[in-house]
Order: structure tokens, then sequence, then C-alpha cells
């Protein structure tokens, strides 16, 4: 997977799991050093409906499975503890 | 909520998520530090069916919601580095 490609990909995201993946809002998760397999199935998830949420549907519909293993592979390389 | 109580409690989750709540199993996520009320309404989206997971199922369906509470501030006080 292609991290660098992920934080391009990620700039959307950043707007409610933060720039450096810690989330400012208590309902929203972190994303910083999570599993990258858990962000892979997560993300698939929510583009198939599988996982419903109305926020992250229209986020993940148009994601590749390349985009999404990026994206995993960006957010589970940062620092969990947002530095 | 009484994160001593949600320790109490958690040594069944440490299984899968790590005794200090970094998982060794690449599917299953951190839960270290993350966000508290993530923590609580993934755990009741679990317990009711609203997010489907076969492993999760059993593992909520017994919890009260002091212990969803109690759970959820025991792994958000974690370090997210898992120190």
């Amino acid at each position: 997977a292609d991290a660098a490609a992920g934080k391009a990909k990620s700039v959307v995201c950043a707007a409610c799991h933060g720039t450096n993946g810690i989330s400012q809002i208590p309902m929203y998760p972190n994303l910083a050093g999570q599993k990258e397999q858990y962000l892979v199935s997560s993300l698939k998830a929510f583009r198939d409906g599988q996982r419903k949420n109305m926020i992250m549907a229209p986020m993940a519909a148009n994601l590749s499975d390349a985009d999404i293993e990026n994206l995993a592979a960006y957010y589970a390389k940062l620092d969990p503890a947002g530095k």
C-alpha cells in the first residue's frame, strides 16, 4: 500500500478525524496508529453498507480498494499519541 | 463512570484487545486512548445489533449501560502508545 497516496486522499477525513489522526470530536474515533487491517475492513464495511453510518457511507462510497489500503497504511503509521 | 470497575470488567476483552488495550491481532482494533463516547456508542451498537459482528455481539450482549460506560472510561484513559 502507498501511505503517501493515502495521506493525499485523507484531506477530507482530517475534518473529523484530525490532521494527525486524533479526532477533536468525542463521537469520532481516533485513527492514528490503529490496526491497518481493521481500518481496511471498517472502510470496506462502510463502503458496502455492512456497517451503517450516515456520515461515513458517502465518505467511503467512492473509495477504490487501493484508496482504502493506502488510507489504512497512512493512518496505521501515524503516532497514536498524535505527535 | 468508574474506570476501575471498567478494568475489572475488561478481563475478557483483553484476550483480543490486549491487556494494555493494544491488540496483538491485526483484525482487532486497538482501544487504548480511543475516544470515550465512541467506545460507548460502539459497544451499545454491538449490544443492540445495530453494528453486526459475530464476535462482539455475545461479548456485549450482557453488558449494562454502566458496564459500557466504565469500560469506555477505562480504555479511553489507557496510553495510546500502550505503555
